[in-house]
């Protein structure tokens, strides 16, 4: 099953544990490239928001995606993990749309709501139904019903769509403001991903020593991902960069750890 | 891994769907031999109240389990599935307390409080912890945390004692009804595994049509389970009989049902 290059462990993780093989695929400025899919039968791809660069799979790349899996006769694993975040524009249509044969679809209140609720959902193709069925009920027969129940009454309140206006704006606010603080403060770092999601990507100069700046960071308190954390296979180009989430943070202390990290930029060791 | 059979058609779907073998092993009046676990890697019991017969797994069984598993380097695993509802004794002790090192218990809610809570709980032997935790977590993660929220403060305010005598009354309540109706009203059953649990086994005279009196109890609105259905290996000497749940009836709609199947029982065909 083919994953994004970087992307998240997790999705490795639980694919191997699975007995699947993850084969990683890389990730440019349009996502993942379907043409670098080979005999996979599956692709698991976050086309909304790709995890943790932030790249928009563009529309070319998502009618090759579906095009490779109509041949193979493989299966999209869409993982739209965080889609009702977008500030900029428009949310983005599921690839699932374009062809609900070939596409799995998996949305998640982990982002949205809370990730303690472990609520989820697919849309399936029609043949896979039976077997996923199967595999949920021998896990634990079925999920718990109250927090589902307790969902309904939320959704039909309208409850979960006041919810996502005012936490877009309060996280687009934040976005606002790491954006301001890294202009101010730490101009070294090249924000990518910004559009949408509650992480951004925060690009450093070539030959950085990703690792010190992490743990210089740390030292000053400030938690930030290093890019090296996602990547399974190291290629040529590969930009050091920091995964930077700054969903669950105020935005003074947004600005607080910018500056921070700014200081740590200043001193940090230039490998190249 | 080895099943009581007749036992769970759950349990044994349940272990194939994870790539296990079950293994049918005869269930007599004394519970599961060990003697017949042969080559198993496991063995999956109920010891406090066989399903669906029961039984309980008498001291000598028990002991002749643990030293089948020391021997063998194997695991009990112990379904402790309704041990709260002993209604005529004191409460059995686990299996598992005779040898933390050889037995998996697992425990649930599902009885006493509600199966749409799953919520459970394995007690497990040291070197088995790490691969289960990284079973769970490659599930979904981990289990939603709101109803065990709920239920610690249930229980530090000792409402599931509270809950558990309430109930423990209430279903023994019912369980005299099913016996006082049965000897009035079916006298041909004989009542089995009622000292505990929340449901009791209504033995057939040898020879009845056990399909054919599920079939016109059904036909009188009474719902009874055939003993078939818990079967794997049919054997000489399998006393047809019915399961029959009472726990979730009121006891008047036990006593009619009971009366419908004395009714039925009147006219059933007998094969032999």
């Amino acid at each position: 099953i083919g994953v994004e290059d970087p992307g998240g462990p997790g999705q490795r993780s639980l694919l191997a544990y699975a007995g699947a093989t993850p084969v990683p695929v890389p990730v440019d400025a349009h996502g993942l490239d379907p043409a670098t899919l080979g005999g996979c039968v599956a692709a698991l791809v976050t086309p909304a928001h790709q995890f943790p660069t932030g790249v928009v799979l563009t529309s070319g790349r998502r009618a090759a995606l579906l095009d490779w899996a109509r041949r193979r006769n493989a299966y999209v694993l869409e993982d739209d993990y965080d889609a009702e975040y977008r500030f900029d524009r428009e949310p983005i249509g599921a690839v699932q749309g374009l062809d609900p044969d070939r596409v799995v679809y998996a949305g998640s209140l982990s982002k949205s709501l809370a990730p303690a609720l472990r609520i989820g959902w697919l849309v399936l193709p029609g043949p896979l139904v039976e077997g996923v069925l199967r595999g949920r009920s021998a896990t634990d027969l079925a999920p718990p019903v109250l927090a589902q129940a307790a969902l309904r009454t939320f959704l039909a309140a309208g409850e979960l769509d006041r919810h996502l206006r005012r936490t877009r704006l309060a996280y687009r606010e934040r976005r606002d403001r790491l954006a301001l603080a890294v202009a101010r403060d730490a101009p070294d770092l090249e924000l990518a991903g910004i559009p949408a999601g509650l992480h951004a990507v925060g690009l450093l100069p070539p030959g950085t020593d990703e690792a010190g700046v992490v743990a210089g960071a740390a030292a000053a308190s400030v938690g930030v991902y290093p890019m090296a954390a996602y990547r399974v296979v190291p290629r040529p180009g590969d930009r050091p960069g920091l995964v930077l989430g700054y969903a669950p943070l105020r935005p003074d202390a947004i600005a607080e750890g910018v500056r921070q990290l700014g200081t740590v930029l200043g001193v940090a060791p230039i490998r190249a």
